[in-house]
């Protein structure tokens, strides 16, 4: 088979760590690097090493930071009794973007999937009961995915808080706004009609 | 709006120079080199430094090469007196992956396109015309894609070169192999019609 230069086939290969990228797009990228954008890709490189060198995660919630703390834990103004645990920090992004969540976050590792080898102590599961025993908030919000293994870690959080006093809830699951019900599936229109609320009527 | 930090958003930015990728693809792409591929992240960095600092083009074709001139070049066992003209490096592995060309390949920077300001002297027209006179070869096969700017380019080599005693053709237009009639567009249904070859028969 046809091949470019090692350095160059070197770039392609650990182009591949990126998720999404298969071979195809890592040539791309790769010759697209060297031909057109080379002062972006020493940048992207030095980037790179720059954040491996000072990110790391929030003593407290576990969240990406460069700081020892991060700043939403450092923010006086957070509900400090509302705590939010969700399963990676793409999601605490994707809260915050909404701006109605005045709280503060706990960041697993992903979630609790035995088939592959991943336990609760994988995920950051026992810093979080330590947390809620040292400085137990009011309630904690299950904010893990929709999915089987969300589920499974949102049940297993839940049934090791059991015999504390703090309030557990789960985000609602329903139908998305905006979307039409002929085209959802069984499962999540079967929950939106088993959570259903009572309509406040005035007359 | 919610923001990472800035190293993490700095990250971010830098990622979107890789062709195809979006806000949010830069993003995922962050995130997962940072919490779960540290390692192949460092790599990455690195292997981008080296080639920066190793890869440029083959002083006789302008491929892509870590040496002064590329393997094509090197190798005696080619075809000296058939050029083949590409637009990019991928092409030259695109067509080295097919396994039926022995000749060698001149890699222009691209096509002309008078609109973004490239003209035949930003993507190495000159050296191509300045080697076929010191070293002519018998034919030059004009390679360049199917667009416009690519039969543009196509057809201002061939000016340029009029006056040479070079063969020039352009890889022909047609169907591809395996693809249905009634989906292919009708500029290339027309070009196939127009390029139709006789069929041998034997009684």
């Amino acid at each position: 088979m046809a091949k470019f230069c090692p350095t160059i086939e070197q770039l392609i290969e650990s182009l591949r760590c990126l998720p999404g990228v298969g071979p195809k797009s890592a040539q791309r990228m790769a010759l697209h690097l060297l031909e057109h954008q080379k002062a972006s890709a020493q940048q992207l490189a030095n980037h790179i090493t720059h954040a491996l060198d000072t990110i790391s995660h929030c003593e407290q919630c576990r969240m990406l930071t460069d700081k020892p703390r991060c700043d939403i834990c450092e923010n006086p103004g957070r509900q400090h009794t509302l705590l939010c645990v969700v399963q990676n920090p793409a999601d605490v992004f994707a809260i915050e973007q909404t701006g109605h969540f005045r709280g503060r976050y706990f960041v697993l590792s992903g979630h609790i999937s035995p088939l592959d080898g991943i336990g609760p102590d994988d995920i950051g599961i026992p810093e979080l009961i330590q947390q809620c025993h040292t400085h137990p908030p009011q309630e904690i919000i299950l904010a893990t995915n929709p999915t089987v293994e969300g589920e499974a870690t949102a049940q297993y959080i839940s049934h090791q808080l059991a015999q504390t006093s703090i309030t557990i809830s789960r985000i609602a699951h329903g139908v998305p706004v905006g979307g039409e019900l002929a085209y959802l599936d069984g499962n999540t229109l079967s929950r939106a009609l088993n959570a259903r609320q009572q309509v406040e009527t005035y007359d």
